[in-house]
C-alpha cells in the first residue's frame, strides 16, 4: 500500500457557518472579493461575507465581473483591479468559475507574469491567501488547488495549480444553493458525481481516497430520486454539497481522467455546461472501462441501484433534451484536443485516439 | 449536517518512501532530530533520515534522549540542545514519546516560555516546522497536532496542541515496525484501535470523520487473527500502520474520550503502557456507552466479528497477564484525575465520578 493524503483546506460545512465563524476571515487587511454577476448576491453569500468582514473591521473591494469559463483576459482584469485596490487576500464566492478565477488572481497578485504562464507552471511566489465559498454543489473547487481556465489560443480549457493554490478556508453552506435553477442543480450534481467516479477509477486512486469517493457516491445516490422528481429540499441540498466537497477532496489526490478530458471541447465549442458535458460521456466511459475495473464499476452501479450501464446512462440523461451533433471534422479535432490533456493518462484503461473518436462518434455522431 | 475537516499534514505512506522523497526534507538549514535511545536506530529510520539529509546537504544534530512518557524536564533538555545547535526545523523519529516531545520542543524553540505553560495554552509564535516519522503503529501522532506530556506536579499526563503543531510531512513506512516486540506491536495496535473507537463514538464525531474511523476499524479487524496468532507479516504491518494513521486523522477532529482520560493514571502510577492501559478499559467503556450508541457499537462489533461485548473484551485481554489491583484510595484518586481531563466531556453518555469509580472498581478492584 503506497499513498499520499493531504487536505490542507480547513473545510467548514453547515448552514449559517459564515456568520458563526467571522474570525476565520482575518487573513489580511483588505479582501478582494471575486465573484460573478449574480450568484453571490442571489445566494445570500455576499451578504454574509460583508457581515463577516464588517464584523472583523476588514476592508474589502469587490470584483464581480468573472465570466462563465473564465479566460486569461478575465483573470488579468481581476488581478489589475485587486492590485489597484491593494488587496492582500482573496475571497471567492460562486460556482467553479469565480473560484477558479480567484485562484488564478491570487497567484497573479504575487507573481508578475502573463496569465498564460500559469498553465503548466508553478509560480515562484506563493499566492495570496484565499477563502472559497461555493454557491453550487458541483465543482469541489473550494477544497482543491486546481483552477481550470479557458485558453482561446489553445482552443480549450487548461488547468493550473500550485501548492499555495489551496484555499486556506472553505465555507460550504448548502443554503447558498437554494436559489439555483433545476438545470444548474442537475448539471452541477452530475459534475460532482463525475469527480467522484473518475477519482475512484483513476490510476492514482488509493485505499483512503476510495473511501472518500465512495462516501460521496453514496451521498449522491441518496439524492438521485429527489433530483429525478425535482424535489430538492434542504436535506438533499446538504447531501449534494457534501458529495461535491468529497469529490473535490477525491480529485485533489487523483486528478480527473477521461470524462473531463473529453468534456472540455463540448463546453468550449458547443457551450454545454461543464457538468452536462461530463454526464453525456458517462455511459460510454463506464462501458469503455468496464473490463479493466469490473469490481469498482459494479460497486458504483450497486450503490446507485442500477442493474446495468445502460440503466445508468438513462439516468444521466436526466434533463438532457438533445445532444449536439458533431461533424467528422469536429470529432477529429475534439479527439486531438482530448488526447492533449494530461488527465487522459490516468484512465484505468489505456486510451488511444481511436477510442476517443469512437466514443464521440457513438454519442454525438450523425452530423454531415 | 455540520462539520469541519482538515488534514494539513502531508501524509506519505509506503515502504521506502524516505529515500524516494528526500526533497521533502528541505524545510530548513539545520535539522534537530528528536528520538529515543533505540527505536530510530533499530528500525532503520534514522539511517534513512541521515541518507535523506546528506542527499539534500542539510546539516543536523541528534537529540536521542527522549524518555518514555516524556516530562517537562525532558522537553526542556531537548529544546536547550536544539537552541545550542541553532536548528531551524525538527524531525521526530519514534513512537508516541519522541513525536510528542518533538512537538513540544518545536514550540519551545520559538517561544521563550516554561514548558508547563504549553499546557492549555496556544503559544504566541509558530512552532518550528516538523517532520514526523513513526516507528510504531499506534499513536497516530504523526498526523495530529497533539502532544501528550507527563506533568509530575499534576500527577498525570496532559496534552497540548496548537495549529502550528501539525507536522508538515509525515512519513509512514510500515517496514520500520519490523523490529518491534510482540508486546509493543499488540499494545500499539490497541492504542490505534482505541483512537478509532473513541473518535467514532465521540460527541464531536461527524459523517466524514466516521468514514475515516470505520475504514481504520476495518483495517484493524483484518489484522486481528494475525495479532492473536503472532503472525504479523509485511501486509499486516502495513494495515496496522494504515489503521494507526487513520486513528490519528480521526482524533484530530474529535479528540479522544473516556478511555484515554481513565488510562493516563494506569500509565502514570502503575507503569502500564499507554495502549495496554486503554485496552483494559475497553470492555467497560463499550458496556457503559451501549445504551447511548447502540447502532454504532453494534456496527463496530459486527466489523470486528464479535457476538457480544464480553467476546470483544476477551480479545482485548490478548497479551494481558494480569491487571493491577487498585486500592480504594487509588481508585478515588484516579477517578478525580480522570474527571479533570477535558476529553471526558466528549463521551457519548454523560459521565459522573461514580461511573468512573464503578468502572475502575469492576476492572481493578480487589486490593485492600
Amino acid at each position: 500500500m503506497d499513498f499520499n493524503f493531504n487536505m490542507p483546506v480547513e473545510l467548514v460545512f453547515g448552514t449559517g457557518i459564515i456568520r458563526n465563524n467571522t474570525g476565520k476571515f482575518k487573513l489580511g487587511q483588505k479582501a478582494l472579493v471575486v465573484t460573478g454577476r449574480n450568484s453571490a448576491k442571489l445566494s445570500g453569500a455576499l451578504n454574509d461575507v460583508v457581515f463577516a468582514l464588517d464584523h472583523e473591521a476588514i476592508e474589502y473591494c469587490i470584483f464581480d465581473n468573472v465570466i462563465n469559463n473564465p479566460t486569461m483576459e478575465n483573470v488579468a482584469e481581476g488581478t489589475a483591479f485587486g492590485k489597484k485596490n491593494k488587496a492582500d487576500f482573496v475571497i471567492a464566492i460562486g460556482g467553479g468559475s469565480p473560484m477558479d478565477a480567484a485562484k488564478a488572481i491570487a497567484a497573479l497578485m504575487t507573481n508578475d507574469i502573463d496569465p498564460i504562464d500559469l498553465i503548466g507552471n508553478i509560480p515562484t511566489n506563493k499566492s495570496l491567501p484565499l477563502i472559497a465559498i461555493p454557491t453550487t454543489s458541483g465543482t469541489g473547487s473550494e477544497v482543491t488547488p486546481y483552477s481550470v481556465l479557458t485558453v482561446p489560443s489553445m482552443n480549450t480549457k487548461k488547468s493550473f495549480f500550485s501548492p499555495s493554490s489551496f484555499p486556506v478556508v472553505a465555507f460550504a453552506d448548502p443554503s447558498y444553493t437554494k436559489s439555483l435553477t433545476r438545470e444548474i442543480t442537475l448539471d452541477t450534481a452530475f459534475d460532482a458525481f463525475s469527480h467522484l467516479l473518475e477519482s475512484y477509477l483513476s490510476l492514482k486512486s488509493t485505499p483512503l481516497n476510495d473511501v472518500v469517493a465512495i462516501e460521496g457516491i453514496k451521498a449522491f445516490a441518496s439524492c438521485m430520486k429527489a433530483l429525478a422528481d425535482d424535489e430538492v429540499d434542504d436535506r438533499i441540498r446538504s447531501l449534494l454539497m457534501y458529495a461535491s466537497c468529497l469529490g473535490g477532496i477525491a480529485i485533489t489526490h487523483t486528478g480527473t481522467t477521461l470524462i473531463h478530458a473529453m468534456g472540455y471541447s463540448l463546453t468550449y465549442f458547443k457551450g454545454l455546461s461543464h457538468g452536462r458535458a461530463n454526464t453525456m460521456l458517462m455511459g460510454e466511459y463506464l462501458g469503455f472501462n468496464m473490463e479493466h475495473e469490473p469490481e469498482k464499476i459494479q460497486n458504483v452501479l450497486d450503490i446507485l441501484g442500477f442493474k446495468s450501464i445502460i440503466e445508468a446512462d438513462d439516468f444521466f440523461n436526466l434533463g438532457t433534451d438533445e445532444k449536439p451533433n458533431l461533424t467528422v471534422e469536429e470529432i477529429n479535432m475534439y479527439t486531438q484536443l482530448a488526447m492533449g490533456q494530461r488527465n487522459v493518462k490516468l484512465n484505468p484503461r489505456k486510451v488511444i485516439a481511436e477510442d476517443i473518436k469512437g466514443m464521440y462518434q457513438r454519442i454525438f455522431g450523425g452530423a454531415k
